[in-house]
């Protein structure tokens, strides 16, 4: 199948890796001249982990073509998955320079985290084709992806999108409303806001609650979901059981939870973690981050 | 060394097991006159993962002991594990029970979740050596385990507890400041809140909530806490560049977190989960949690 990737930063060229591995053909737009080069280096650097995960294509460069104009790249290709900047001018200009070009039943997914696909269906003529489809970094690796149709979508092409993802291995999550940052984003901010808070309030530092998180709650959600993990320990009662003991703790700890904004004094906090981190080699810890994740995610294929 | 468990439900049954998986001599107190058996059994059972994560004696059984009268179990024991119930009054009875019988160096740790150290300090005529230890289920795998000293708690007894954890191969970490639910609890407290939320809107089911959290930011939680893979999000820049890129989108989320309350409604939301996931194999489901958690323990451990 031939498929598009509009925009080729972080999140476009590890789309492109995952298609490729998949075994499509991947063309790939992108106004920066440097694109064509530093997209198969990304493909040929995640080659291993993708090969280790079953994909039997993964840093097949062969398949790739790019293209310094968009209406080009999606020529004959039945998938556009956009990824251009987070700016709805930039993305309403491509939509509307790709439209004339698109195959009748071509479908664009979008990966926007922070736009509404009410918002972005502005950018088109006929938006009836138009879907969000949001990943998670790094979208080679982790298998969430979030769908969000409009009312008027119609089934078949939200059928359609999610057999695409399932086909290359990835789990999609249809979303039934529209809220901004879809679910996955939602859910970080709140962690991220009650950490900022609890470290504006000396209880820890950003650091130590990372830790916190990275050894303690963070490794079961990588296995389960909250609602799954309380239902399991609340013994043979399930939640009622869990409830019973632990509701009026909830409670409390609902009300208790910390609001933050993005003043100034949240700025130095952040900043001031990073002014201890720049000693870190950042590098080292993206391909940790990455390789664990991709070690993870063969156990829990093994197990599934 | 001599280390005594007060209290063998799920938690005190996990403390027993990793003790032992180090070495040490333990005694056990429980009323419940099962606990000789199902401490044993758990202990056993949990020998193989124990031993997989390089713990060179795992299983031993021989090395536990039961008295149904705390102050015998706790005699000659340098460091108690109270893990009763959540309740005060229990707590309180309990200390009062073992204070005479007490080494003049022991150390009390509580595992409360939901009690205060101001409130559990009320059960001893000395509480200066009364710390909470709060671990993350299951404790014999889960690395973090919270730490609240008092005020007035001498930095020396702060410092043992921090190497009595460490030699057992946890993570402990310090808080400065005693808050309801210290940290993880917290964290995951707001992060069901927003689940719930948003079930409650309609925008997914928990189940589905469950499965974005599992295949998306869980994993990465798993690996690094928020602050840190924000750094690494955000490229050379770090926090700068992300919240450049993404700091309006976390203002306008921490806006637009919900909120919601024990009322009729939310249970019924939880029960109707559970109903559904009746026809669930919970023992199954936590064997692959226990067992996907050690794998993933060994492989961040090779990496560290």
């Amino acid at each position: 199948m031939n498929i598009a990737v509009l925009g080729a930063g972080t999140i476009g060229q590890s789309w492109a890796a995952l298609f490729l591995a998949n075994g499509h053909h991947v063309s790939v737009y992108d106004p920066d001249p440097k694109t064509e080069k530093v997209t198969k280096k990304f493909v040929q650097k995640s080659a291993f982990i993708l090969a280790e995960l079953g994909y039997l294509h993964s840093g097949n460069v062969n398949a790739l073509r790019f293209s310094s104009d968009p209406s080009d790249a999606v020529f004959g290709c039945h998938f556009i998955q956009e990824s251009a900047p987070e700016n709805l001018a930039i993305k309403h200009a491509l939509y509307c320079e790709i439209e004339p070009c698109l195959l009748p039943e071509a479908i664009v997914l979008s990966s926007t985290s922070g736009l509404t696909l009410e918002m972005l269906r502005g950018g088109f003529n006929d938006p009836s084709r138009l879907v969000i489809a949001h990943p998670f970094n790094p979208p080679h690796l982790i298998p969430l992806v979030e769908v969000v149709g409009h009312p008027t979508t119609s089934s078949d092409v939200m059928k359609q999108v999610q057999q695409f993802y399932q086909s290359i291995g990835k789990v999609p999550i249809e979303l039934k409303k529209s809220v901004p940052g879809h679910i996955a984003n939602r859910i970080q901010a709140v962690v991220w806001q009650e950490a900022l808070y609890l470290a504006k309030e000396g209880v820890a530092t950003l650091d130590e609650i990372d830790r916190i998180v990275a050894n303690g709650p963070g490794l079961r959600w990588s296995i389960y979901g909250p609602t799954k993990l309380f239902s399991l320990a609340g013994g043979k009662g399930g939640l009622r059981g869990f409830m019973d003991h632990l509701g009026p703790s909830f409670e409390s700890w609902w009300t208790d939870s910390g609001h933050v904004h993005l003043d100034q004094e949240t700025l130095d906090l952040l900043y001031e973690y990073d002014g201890q981190a720049t000693s870190l080699d950042r590098t080292a810890l993206r391909a940790t981050r990455d390789d664990l994740l991709g070690q993870i995610l063969k156990l829990k294929l093994m197990k599934s």
